[in-house]
C-alpha cells in the first residue's frame, strides 16, 4: 500500500482579463502547486499571487514550464532548437523564481506542461533540452513527470530527483501509458468511478487499465484537475479518500 | 574633476531572427550592462549569451526592464496599474537573474528603459511602481537613473542605492534635463565635439547646455549608445577620452 | 418616442483555451455584433465563427478594434504616433473583414474597444487616426460611438455615417457622459431598474442622470452586455421592453 | 529557352524598430513581392508602406503567410489543428489584403514562409489547411510553390492557379529538390557561379544539380534574396542577367 502521496495541480492558468480554474480552491487541497509561468498561460499578477498564496499555505511552488504558445495554450508541440528551448525554459524558471522568492519560497521543482510535456517524455532530444535547463539552473532542481519517460530517465542519470505522477480520472492503457484525450472514456468524471480508483491504488498500489489489466504504481504525486466543471469537487473527493485509506498527504519536496 | 566613472550601454536588444547594436563590441566598452528582458526586446538565447559574456568579462549585469511592448520597442508609455506594472518588472527581474546566476552571477542594478524610463523620472505613480518591485525583489538591488528624478528621489527614501548617469553625446537643457531627441541637435554625432564634452565633464565636472549655461554634473555612470552607425566608434573614442583624463573606469556596483 | 433602434454588444472576446461572455446567446439577442479583432481578445478561429454565426443570423458584422494589447484586454491606453494606430486598425479592419467576406457577408462598421473607445471620444489626435484609417479603408465605413464624442464629429465632419449608443445599464452623469466604473452604482444590475429605464428610454427618449436630471438621448443603439453572470438575462430583458413598448429592434446598418 | 519570368522576393519582413532587408531596393528588381503578414514578421506600419509601394510599382502583392511564431521568425514547425491553420492563414490574408486595398490594389497570390512553406510542400494534411483557407477566400487566388509539392498538387487539383519557383543561388539535389540550408555550399554566394546558372536556365531551361545531374526546370518565377550582405548586389545580377538572355521580366499573375 501508500503511505505517503503528494497532490500536485495546474494552478494560475489565467491571462489577464481572462481565468482558467480555481486557483484558491485547488490551493486548499494540493501540496505542490504547477504554477504557469507566461508561456502558455500565467501572467505577472497571477503567478504573483499564486505565488504568495502557495507560500502562505506551506504548498511547494513548481515551475510548470512550456513552449511560447498563448494561442494555443501550450497544447502545440513546436519544433525548436534544444538551446533555444533551453533558454525558453531558464527564462520562466527564473521569473517564477522571483516571485516565489518575493514570497519567501523558491521554485522547489519543474514540471513540464501540454505539448512539452508529451515531447520530453517520448523525445529524447527535447528531453535532454530540459535537462540541459536543469543543469544550468544555479541549484540542483526536481522534475515531476510520467515513470519511465525520457525525462525521467534523463534527469536521474544526470543526478536530478525525479518524481513520478499518476492520474485517478484518467484511463490507462495495459502499458502504464495514458490513453489519448480524443478516446471515448479517456476521462473519468463519474466521482465513485475515480474514488473507486484512489481506494485500490492507496490499499494495493495498483490500478485497473481499460482492458482489466491490474497495473503496479508507485507514484509519489497525483494529479488533480480544478478546470472543468466538477473537477474541484472531485479534487476533494481524491483527497478525501486518500485520508481515508490512511495515506499521508504531503509534499515530495 | 571626476575621479572614477561607469559606463553603461543596453545591450541584448534583439529578438529572434532580428538583431540590434553590437552587444559584443560593447561588452569590450562599459563596465555596466543594461540587459533587454524580453519586454520590449532581448529573447531567452540573447538574454543567456550576454550574461555569460558580461560575467566572463566582470560587466555588471543590470536588469533593463521595460513595458510589455515588443511592437514599440518599449518606447510607447502604457497607462497600466502600478500593482500591474510592479509584476511586470518582477516578472522581467527574475527571468534575466535566472540568466546572471546560471552564469555565476546576479542582476546587479535595474535601470527603466525608454518610456518607462521617462515615466519613471517624471510620475511619482510609476516611479512608485518601480520602487514596489525594489522591495519585493528579495535582495537591495541598486537603481540608475536620472539624477533629481522621481524614481531617483522616491527609490533613495525608499533606502535603495540611487547612481546618476550622464550623457556625452545628448544635449542638455539649462536646467540640466535632457533636449527632446525630436529637437534638431539633439544628438550629438560629431566625435571632436563629444570628445570635448568628455574632457570637461573630466576635468571638471560639468558640461555646457544648449545656451551655454554651465551645468555642474557628479554622474556615477555614463551612457554609451551601440545601435547606430558610428556609435560605436564614439563609445571607443568617450572611453579613451577618460582614460587620458585620469578618470578610473570602474562599475559603479 | 424612439421607433426603432438597434442592439449591439461585444463578441469573440475569447482568445484561445479561454472563453469570454456568451457569443451564441447574445446572437440572439442583438443585431449588431462588435467582434474582437486579435489586438485585445478575438483569435481567428473565434472570429471566424463569429463572423459566420452573425452572417447566418442576419447580424451586422462590425469591427470592434484596440490597442494592440492581450495582456491588459485593450484597457490600458497607449501613447503611440498616429499613424501606427491608423495602420494597427487598418490590419485589424481587414482581417475581420476576410472573415466576414469569407461568410458571404463584410465589414459593417466599426467601432472602438476599451481604453480605444474612451481615448478616440476624448483625445482629437486619437480621433484623427481613427478617421485616417476609415479614409484608407476602400469603403466608405459608419462609425458607432458616444454622442458628441470627439470620434462622432471629427468622423462626421469627414462624411462616414455615425451612429450613436446608449447604454440602459450604466449611471449617467447630468452632462450625459457615463459615470466612471469605479463609482458605486456606476454599473445597473437589479433588472427591475434596467427595464424601467428601457421602457422610459423607449417611451419618452429619456434617462435619468444620477442626480435625477432628465436626459435627452436619441441613440440609434443600445449596447448590451453578456460577459458578467446575469448578463445574458438582463439583455433578454431589455430586449422584450423594448419590444414591448413598440419599438423596432433592427440593424442601423 | 525560357521566354518569360517572374522575380519574387520576401519583403516586409521588419517588426517594429526592427528591420530586415532592402525593401526598397528589392522593389525595383522584383515583380511580385511575398508581403510579410505580421505573424513571423511585418507590422502594420510596414505593411502599408510595403503595399503602398509594390502597388505604385506595379509590382504584385503576395501574402507571405506563416505559422505564429515571431520569436522562430516562422521557421519552427507547430503540431496544430489543420482548422486553427486555415483561420490563421485568413486572418493574415484579410489582413494584408486590407492594406493592398487601401493601396487600390488587391492580394495577388499566396506564399507560404519557412516552415509553413516546408510544411505545405511535403505534409498532406498542412497543405490540406492551406487550400481550405483558399476556398475560403471570397476570390480565386493563385500560389506560389515548389513544382510537384503537396500544396502545389492540392491546390491545382482544387482549381488554384499554382505558379512554380525557382533558385539561382541555391544548390539542387538531382531528383529537383533543394539541398538542405545545413549542407556546405547550399546557399551559393558567388556572382559569377549565380549568372552562369542564370544564363544556362534562361537558355535551355536547366540547371545543374550537386552532382552534375542536368535538372530541367520550367519555372514561373525565381526566388530573390535580399536580407544579407551582397544579397542584393546579386538580384541586381540575376535580373541583368535573364534580360541580356532575352527573358521577359514579368509579373505571372
Amino acid at each position: 500500500m501508500i503511505a505517503r502521496l503528494d497532490l500536485n495541480a495546474d494552478l494560475g492558468e489565467g491571462f489577464g482579463h481572462w481565468t482558467a480554474g480555481d486557483d484558491e480552491g485547488l490551493l486548499e487541497l494540493v501540496t505542490s502547486a504547477n504554477v504557469a509561468c507566461g508561456f502558455h498561460a500565467g501572467d505577472p499578477v497571477i503567478m504573483r499571487r499564486v505565488c504568495e498564496q502557495a507560500a502562505a499555505r506551506g504548498v511547494a511552488i513548481g515551475a510548470q514550464v512550456s513552449y511560447r504558445d498563448l494561442a494555443g495554450f501550450g497544447r502545440r508541440r513546436i519544433e525548436m532548437e534544444p538551446a533555444e528551448l533551453a533558454a525558453d525554459l531558464l527564462y520562466q524558471l527564473g521569473a517564477l523564481d522571483g516571485f516565489a522568492r518575493a514570497a519567501g519560497d523558491r521554485v522547489r521543482y519543474l514540471k513540464p506542461h501540454g505539448a512539452l510535456y508529451h515531447a520530453a517524455a517520448g523525445d529524447s532530444a527535447v528531453a535532454g533540452a530540459v535537462v540541459a535547463a536543469l543543469r544550468a539552473w544555479p541549484e540542483p532542481l526536481p522534475v515531476l513527470t510520467l515513470p519511465g519517460s525520457q525525462l525521467y530517465r534523463q534527469a536521474s542519470s544526470a543526478g536530478f530527483p525525479c518524481y513520478s505522477e499518476a492520474f485517478a480520472d484518467r484511463a490507462y492503457l495495459p502499458d502504464g501509458s495514458l490513453q489519448s484525450r480524443l478516446a471515448a472514456g479517456a476521462v473519468i468524471t463519474d466521482p465513485g468511478a475515480v474514488a473507486d480508483r484512489v481506494r485500490r491504488l492507496a490499499e494495493s498500489g495498483t490500478l485497473l487499465a481499460v482492458d482489466g489489466t491490474e497495473l503496479t504504481l508507485s507514484p509519489d504525486s497525483l494529479c488533480l484537475h480544478g478546470d472543468t466543471p466538477g473537477a474541484l469537487e472531485l479534487a476533494r473527493t481524491v483527497r478525501a479518500e486518500l485520508v481515508r485509506a490512511g495515506v499521508e498527504v504531503a509534499r515530495f519536496t
